[in-house]
């Protein structure tokens, strides 16, 4: 059985075939989001704190902890920061710091830069999980010597040297290479957590299909726990947050163990609540009961995070019922 | 390739795995809506046509016609009719009748009375559904007959002369059975639709992966469609649609081809399309894109028969954009 451990400060996450859905929170991500990035340059953490503690309210399992900043100040006065390599190593450590101070769940650690990935491995507590490896020879050899060194999971994106490949095949090769060079490392399968790479369906018909496929074989062929960058499913269609809440139920089904997401969006966690409960993994419903009454809050006007902290807290409240892992 | 022909007097409807989901308007069953039954029983159709057309517009494929009405007032002045086997029979042609005039989609002849299949199987146009076979051997022995005779196709309930089983395994197995007894009579496993039995989720933890599961099999073991009424999965528990709009999905993602449902509910008919379009059985987009301008109507107060109408006359307007099946 398939069990990638990941961990925080206090707190084990266990991401598998027989756990409910982890919800990896994908907001803190300076990449597109002009503000933020304004905001880290100018040492201002303080959206950086709030998305943690919102995402988390909202049901985030862990986060995910983007450092891919473009400084365009600083740029201008010092050349050294036109490059991520120079940024992002800096970045990163500061944002895993603040971040862990205020929430306790594991971080996923995420930047195209080998250097801001160690420099958060150093400062993460806890075992964390790594975003990301390819299959493109460079960064297979830049990063999985860092897995193994910190003895922690791995993102491994289906992509290599030629690309992304539209052939469903081909990206379960690459998958495949992937853990095989991690098996060469002394890296073992159960800490790979493979990103099928999921298309926008408005612009690839099959998308969804070659998802669902593909996830059943990384599954049953590889033994490996997945993710996906869910949201792109739904890029460029109306009524996004429609496709979403189908897509994960449906992924979900099809063996899916995770995926980096928006968690302060009731309807797609609505749809995640219930693929949990319908996967036997929310046994008595308890958590679906509570979650509908976050929903009903909703309904009538309040704001998610909010009225998801207040049921956690009633839940906390009534004799400890709600049981959180350890 | 698995292919179950519906037709009503001028349209016909494939139910298959590369089709789109065949939505079985559930609505026009007298069981436990007391007003309907009290209705049927003054000679008053008006509900039941008005609920074959607003299912018909808000996307249903076919329309389920069960005629299980209890006359009580008939019943004190007439023994006769406190008998199904006396009512059903002259109730549920005169329903069918008034139906078909109405509206133009296939019809899914439902009773346990083997004398009102067979008056609704005189009356029908097309080729309707007959709903039911179980592998109860009384059963098998009255309807398969009927279904030879007619050249229709069949749902099969797994249940048999020991009742419901909670067993999964149990329950294929009394498929398996019916599936054989109609090849005896020589029916063809494309004109069995199964339904495996959809348990409550809230009573049985297991309860969606067991008809996932069975759906899975049914369909590579048996090559039949499946179909199930739905709504059960979520008996019992708060916000029933949120259950319902993950069940179908995934549900749809295990290869189940058809369900027996409330097709006027805007939260189960987003998920159905959206699921139909992640399975590629939308591939524009076209039917994604036009139900969401339902769902802004919606959203702005609209009512979903009423919105989905005008979507429907709008799109045809344009040039007839919108493709029908002849």
């Amino acid at each position: 059985m398939t069990r990638t451990i990941v961990e925080s400060k206090s707190k084990t996450v266990v991401i598998g075939f027989d756990e409910p859905f982890c919800v990896i929170g994908e907001r803190i991500n300076p990449t597109g989001r002009k503000k933020l990035a304004a905001e880290l340059e100018a040492g201002d953490f303080s959206t950086v704190e709030r998305d943690a503690i919102e995402q988390v309210a909202c049901g985030a399992t862990m986060l995910d902890v983007n450092s891919g900043a473009v400084f365009t100040n600083k740029m201008a006065e010092d050349p050294r920061y036109a490059d991520n390599n120079f940024v992002e190593p800096m970045l990163m450590p500061e944002m895993i710091s603040r971040i862990q101070k205020i929430v306790d769940v594991p971080l996923c650690i995420d930047s195209s830069v080998p250097g801001a990935l160690e420099n958060g491995l150093e400062m993460a507590e806890g075992r964390p999980l790594l975003n990301s490896v390819t299959g493109e020879e460079e960064r297979l050899e830049l990063v999985l010597p860092l897995v193994k060194k910190y003895n922690v999971p791995v993102v491994a994106i289906s992509n290599d040297d030629t690309g992304i490949s539209e052939d469903p095949d081909v990206r379960f090769a690459v998958a495949k290479k992937i853990v095989e060079r991690a098996a060469d490392f002394g890296i073992p399968a159960h800490d790979i957590v493979v990103d099928p790479l999921v298309m926008p369906v408005g612009a690839m018909a099959s998308a969804g299909q070659q998802v669902f496929t593909l996830v059943r074989r990384l599954r049953d062929e590889l033994g490996v726990n997945t993710t996906c960058g869910a949201s792109n499913i739904s890029f460029g269609l109306p009524n996004r947050h429609g496709i979403n809440a189908a897509f994960l139920p449906m992924a979900i089904g099809a063996g899916m163990t995770s995926a980096i997401m928006n968690p302060v969006r009731p309807v797609e966690m609505e749809a995640i609540h219930a693929a949990n409960f319908l996967m036997n993994h929310d046994p008595n419903g308890g958590k679906w009961i509570q979650f509908s009454r976050v929903l009903e809050a909703v309904r009538e006007g309040a704001d998610f995070a909010e009225a998801s902290t207040a049921s956690q807290a009633g839940a906390s409240g009534r004799g400890g019922r709600r049981r959180r892992r350890a």
